[in-house]
């Protein structure tokens, strides 16, 4: 396993981590500051911004991407809301093209409506059923742009409202409906958050293998988690046995970024910037 | 599938539900009001209101019981406290057999000392093999005393505090692990709140079978929940597709009690104890 004690070359910054300190650019330039050199920004922040003067930003400042969040939300009422939902990702995958990122990051919906407390159904089925269908159809566009899809299996918690894909196995599962030939172009984002219960986990790490894992984010579970959503831990300040998980996915062949994602409305939002930065990358030496 | 329309006979109420408006003997009155003929009280509230007169009202208002709630929390620091979590499931064997339980509940246990917001350490895969160990000790107890262990796998948010088995699969593996020759006296409770986002449910209820299938818990998933502990929904006011699960409960044998569990700190706890009820009884007509 690489050893991360003494650099932190590393870590990707997940630009939601300090979303509510700064606005892209000034993360950006903090990112300078810190010498992290690797980001994984998302569509609102670029958009903010706009996207010629984030791949300008970026390309100024020499950063790379770990990935672009994101795509998928494919589940919806009718078929010509489907329809715009895949168009939007056609966007996105431009985009994620334009700032050269390395794959573009798949959250794939839940049941439609849901995430508006309003869910239209509740046939997770059906809604599984259109995840795969807009993956599928994505998929062609996305290689044509020679762009990979990250699909990133949510946590269990959040089957209803944002992705009803929440478990490796069932992720690698869609990889493998969608690419039976093992073709590439398509693969899967592994954030510890989602997936360190999972008592398969090893196993489908293993299975997964180098070619299907395409990201990695980190940070941790909080035993007295007060918020489903924005109560994400620090690396070091939850239980999930992050060098282990991390064990496993250099033994499948994984060399890229560590991506640190925490959205912390009670805590980490509260905090400076710079201080954020400053102990993402603490405990990326001492507990990643 | 049973007809439950017309008649509550197969509802079974978790005193749990009322447990902020009622002590156990309010509960057992008010069931008798309302037609309910099967409960699935808690240890601590059989015990407020001591073993032998919890018995006695038990059986003078002619009630069955579908679960008693509960044993487990295996894991435990040191030889003597696993020694001691062990010993203390033996008494609710004996508990769950005075008061004629079909079956004791087993909630298994996280990461020693989570519960209290102080876990002990990191080491998933350790927890689980002493939860093995655990079971398969008090197995050879409760066959003694004639008295089935009921897995309920708990939601994987609360792997860290209170249940590290998460899914319905690694629930019968345990089963298997213990009672290799299904030999009987173990089992699992299958509650929708836990699994019903599980991709391979469909399948691990039939995998399961009806000498698996212990109990069955019903409320519902809100799509905005608050709190991961106590912001259960009442059955129809969330996206379970609970009919749908029952259907397949049912088609692999199981007829017993649907036990309606809900924690509601919010909502349903503060409401009247015969409003709770009678809205348990009219949706378990509905949306069950």
């Amino acid at each position: 396993m690489r050893d991360f004690s003494r650099s932190h070359d590393a870590l990707s910054l997940n630009t939601a981590t300090v979303r509510k300190q700064w606005r892209l650019p000034e993360i950006v330039d903090a990112c300078a500051r810190h010498g992290i050199r690797t980001i994984a920004p998302w569509r609102d922040q670029v958009a903010d911004c706009g996207l010629a003067r984030a791949g300008e930003l970026i390309r100024a400042h020499g950063l790379a991407l770990s990935g672009y969040c994101r795509g998928g939300m494919f589940p919806a009422i009718d078929a010509a809301a489907r329809r715009a939902a895949l168009e939007d990702n056609f966007r996105a995958v431009d985009e994620a093209a334009a700032l050269g990122s390395p794959c573009l990051v798949l959250v794939v919906g839940g049941l439609p409506g849901a995430l508006d407390g309003a869910p239209a159904h509740r046939d997770l089925g059906r809604a599984r059923g259109e995840v795969r269908d807009g993956v599928a159809a994505l998929l062609e566009y996305a290689r044509e742009a020679a762009m990979p899809l990250a699909i990133e299996p949510l946590h269990p918690m959040y089957a209803a409202d944002r992705s009803c894909v929440n478990t490796l196995e069932q992720a690698l599962d869609l990889c493998d409906a969608v690419d039976p030939g093992r073709g590439g172009g398509v693969g899967v984002a592994i954030d510890v958050y989602h997936v360190w219960w999972d008592p398969k986990l090893a196993a489908q790490v293993a299975r997964a293998g180098r070619d299907r894992i395409l990201a990695f984010h980190v940070c941790d579970w909080l035993v007295r988690t007060t918020d489903l959503l924005l109560d994400r831990g620090m690396m070091g300040d939850g239980v999930i046995d992050i060098p282990a998980i991390r064990r496993w996915v250099e033994g499948a062949g994984y060399r890229g970024a560590c991506e640190v994602e925490i959205f912390s409305a009670g805590n980490w939002w509260q905090r400076p910037g710079d201080e954020v930065l400053a102990t993402c990358i603490a405990r990326f030496g001492s507990c990643v």
